[in-house]
């Protein structure tokens, strides 16, 4: 049995791999630029792909049985040119740390935490009562509405639900158990819950009926003053829309965590978006970094590493996405 | 029936509280330095005082019953001095948010959002993957200690359960219902406690026994890299050193709320503590403002509004701290 370690994060996750094996299958990496002539080979032999993207244009894997995914997206390949019968396998273990970072910005822009800590650090008691300042808000109380009611959805839940808040979601297929979120939109009827909310919380996958969702309309269906939190992709939400909306103040703060540009190469430390929500201080940005956690690399690990050795007992793989 | 609001926080509240009263007793607002002169007939008169103070030497108030406390520690009202068979109240109200900013300041803590957010916003896509970084932690799989399991700690307990950590406490007397917290130790036992969390919150009274409780040799029994969070008060925590731990890293970080120096007249900026707390990068440090919410306004004056109706009524009061 051989697994083919194929591009730069697959590589950088392979040493850690190999060395919790409980098998012993041939082990190889390639670089994301792979040329065709190296590529082949590899691929000939390989069972088992542990890598980000398959490319239209790859060479034959015949023997390849299982496309394991590195991260939950597998929107980098190209299931349609993967070979027929191959289970293709993602990674999860993100849902616990992304739910604690929805929590984490949604108390933070509540209570204005980072302009307290910032004029307190610069010596002003203003942010008290004896210094004369303003209240902040809490949450309890507030209206949390969650579009996609998936496992981020419903680990978000979970935590909000004994800070005292009134729970809805958004999602497009039917909910099962929905509790102890209220009630439950289908998508078509998202315009009737986002007038609810105080809190809007993006966690759906992004697909056609996503992509654009979370337009200037929508935006301006909002509460004057709600806060958006995004750690879902960048792509669902209209980005001129809600920039124009937290520069004039309609929403009160956002929480964004999925972007609209990535680093490349050519440009490894571009501006995320068209406009300057860097300037906004009422925006906690951070670089797609929610999960970015030891625990999910801790996670993710363990799974793959029991996807490896399943292929090669026989015995049954966890995380399916699809089988080609 | 009158009700006598002395000093400036009391004398803030008097429009509010009179509006919505449901009896119509007399009122009068006195500030916080009225002279005896002016005092002593006031008090002559007052069924009723709210306020924050009560001091020795105060004129006799031959027909008070109820002294209430806008606030939730009487530590300044001298409360030999004052007459006999007086019900003294105080309100709370501020649980809730206080347990919000426990949450909020140890997933801040956990996550580097600080630190995140500002490189993000200026520039670098550092604390991401794409960018390089180091992974941050997550509250997941942590253990978390509270020092007092009153009314706070139960709900700091209630809001962390979810999010998957192993809770311990330790109080002073006997507690009834633990749950959701795996272990109650009593306070003399403390040391035992403090070498298994990861992030300690202070949520104690101050008292004889509290005072000081968190000193050096306390300190260095924690884990490296441990968080602790004070919203109790600053005299429970030995200052110098607290900051020599977080200063040399042997603390991961703190949330510091309560503090050892507060404004005055003749000071009403001072530094929070003789030490830089405001240069260290891992202190999120705020004015005594956990609980400076609409919501704890609003919950206090309800219940004050409740209990000077109640006296005029002879009704119930509510949040008795003692009858002199």
């Amino acid at each position: 049995m051989k697994v083919l370690f194929l591009g730069r994060f697959a590589g950088g996750h392979a040493p850690r791999i190999v060395a919790r094996l409980t098998t012993t299958p041939d082990t190889e990496i390639l670089a994301d630029d792979t040329d065709a002539a190296r590529l082949a080979p590899a691929l000939a032999e390989a069972d088992i792909v542990v890598g980000l993207a398959w490319r239209a244009g790859f060479p034959p894997a015949p023997r390849l049985r299982l496309l394991q995914c590195i991260a939950t997206g597998v929107d980098l390949m190209d299931l349609a040119a993967v070979p027929r019968g191959v289970t293709v396998c993602n990674t999860l273990g993100h849902e616990k740390p992304i739910a604690e970072y929805v929590i984490m910005t949604m108390l933070t822009l509540t209570h204005r935490l980072f302009d307290s800590v910032l004029s307190f650090r610069a010596g002003s008691w203003e942010a008290s009562l004896q210094g004369g300042g303003t209240r902040h808000g809490e949450l309890l109380g507030q209206t949390v509405g969650i579009i996609g009611y998936g496992g981020i959805g419903r680990e978000v839940a979970r935590r909000a639900a004994p800070f005292g808040v009134r729970l809805l979601a958004a999602n497009r297929g039917p909910v099962g158990d929905a509790a102890p979120v209220e009630r439950i939109y289908p998508l078509a009827e998202l315009d009737r819950m986002l007038p609810e909310c105080d809190v809007v919380v993006i966690a759906c996958a992004l697909a056609p009926e996503t992509q654009g969702l979370i337009d200037a309309r929508r935006i301006a269906l909002m509460k004057p003053g709600a806060l958006l939190i995004n750690i879902a992709r960048g792509l669902i939400v209209d980005e001129a829309a809600l920039y124009a909306a937290l520069r004039d103040g309609r929403l009160g703060g956002a929480a964004i965590d999925v972007w609209w540009r990535y680093p490349t190469p050519a440009e490894p430390q571009p501006l995320p978006s068209r406009f300057a929500f860097h300037e906004l201080p009422n925006v906690l940005m951070t670089p797609h970094s929610s999960s970015f956690t030891e625990g999910t690399a801790e996670r993710r690990l363990g799974a793959m590493v029991g996807n490896i050795d399943a292929v090669i007992r026989g015995e049954k793989l966890i995380n399916v996405v699809t089988t080609t």
